[in-house]
């Protein structure tokens, strides 16, 4: 899916909503637990009920791969269900050497069909550019929302003077364009939302950490968007497990539409 | 396997080779190809041929996730396969936020049983951590190999003097000790082994590139080996690729067999 794609999406349903499918057999409703793949069930059960109220769905590579060979089919029938008009993003912060990054490319891009992938920095170019497919986008992490993110990604470059995560916001600009690599940039980053989005104006910035992260929508869409909105803000445990019984699906709908609601204002009030 | 056992193995096959499995349908033998399970049945006869010379395997998960569920099999049915004495690497270059990376741990150590995994240090402290099991081992991202490795790897930091690489070597040093934690080191970064060992004197290093990326074993072993051996040197095309006909395994052995006999005569000389 292209830039314009991903925008007239937005403006559609009014939403910047990412639904993020970390789904875990300890926290999915029991009463699935019978059905023969309980992942694939939740998962389809949670589309069918949020679809209407977001852009992008984003598993989480790590709570696929956990369960061996069976949660890559899980993920396989899950990519398949998600309507082709909703972008995808395989959260698996993969990066390597070319050879090898390219592999990751072909699993994500060739084999499971998402639209984007997010990739970690530390190994340079020849580790993202494989990852550059037409009309597919890289996710590169500039400043994550974790505690550790303030390790090595505040370390200031004796030569420019700029942060670690700004080397890697400027730097690889010059690798691909805003139609093809948008930046992980975390909500609880919020009060340096305006100055990241200076040094990226065009570019899509995926944002996790709105709610079990403690990050701040109001202040993210205030300082965050551009003409485009760039922004897409995932949210995934509100949302997923907002129940846990038989109407875990109606439950998980009522907080996707608190959360469309909220952005609707905001796209109307700052993406001008 | 934990830090004595591992420097046992070395001394009883005379050997710090680490036989990277990055098998790739397009590159083996064509007569494989009909086999049931071409990627194991590879795996299984480059094992045979070459276990007695090396004392660790390092398979490219990047070439198994390419090949969906059926690639987890494969890697699955090697894991199996590959004798109890020999150190296990997952070259997977994962790191996440703390819930995730705990996934990424079950995945590599409970599901598949390695011994250790390769991680990406950009998120920090909480994206190691979780990797940190009893006997198993974080293999940290310090200085690549690959030619990216100069983008931000070697950024210079305005407060400590010291090169992000570099405070990748010294701050995970607070997280875990030499019993627990390795770092990659490229062979290409050979010229600056000596310094790179002054920095973590204890710990071993995983070393790739030498062979098809162009390090050079003698400069590596002469500035990095430590007393107990300290390397681990990875040579995956170079060996697993020698040969492409009916004798690709014999072809394995004698490429094996010729750096163990370069590393025994190194380990003389450097490992005291």
């Amino acid at each position: 899916m292209n830039r314009a794609a991903l925008f007239e999406q937005i403006k559609k349903k009014n939403s910047y909503l990412c639904v993020g499918l970390d789904t875990d057999l300890d926290k999915i409703p029991r009463h699935l637990l019978s059905s023969s793949d309980p992942i694939f069930e939740f998962n389809k059960q949670i589309i069918d009920a949020t679809h209407q109220y977001c852009v992008a769905y984003k598993p989480n590579i790590a709570f696929y791969e956990a369960l061996g060979p069976k949660g890559w089919e899980s993920l396989e029938k899950t990519m398949n269900y998600i309507p082709e008009d909703i972008f995808t993003i395989a959260d698996a912060k993969r990066g390597d050497i070319g050879n090898t990054s390219a592999l990751y490319a072909k699993t994500f891009f060739d084999y499971f069909h998402f639209d984007s992938v997010t990739v970690a920095p530390y190994m340079g170019e020849d580790s993202v550019k494989p990852f550059l497919y037409p009309d597919k986008w890289v996710i590169l992490l500039a400043h994550t929302s974790n505690p550790g993110s303030s390790d090595f990604q505040l370390i200031e470059s004796v030569v420019t003077g700029r942060k670690l995560y700004e080397e890697v916001l400027i730097k690889s600009q010059q690798w691909a364009t805003p139609d093809q690599l948008m930046f992980v940039v975390g909500a609880t980053q919020a009060e340096k939302m305006e100055s990241i989005r200076a040094q990226a104006p065009e570019h899509f910035f995926l944002v996790p950490g709105v709610g079990a992260q403690g990050g701040d929508l109001k202040m993210v869409s205030k300082y965050g968007m551009n003409k485009q909105c760039g922004l897409l803000v995932n949210s995934a445990r509100a949302i997923i497990y907002a129940g846990n019984g038989q109407d875990f699906a109606q439950r998980a709908t009522a907080e996707a539409v608190k959360v469309q609601e909220e952005m609707s204002n905001y796209l109307h009030k700052y993406a001008n």
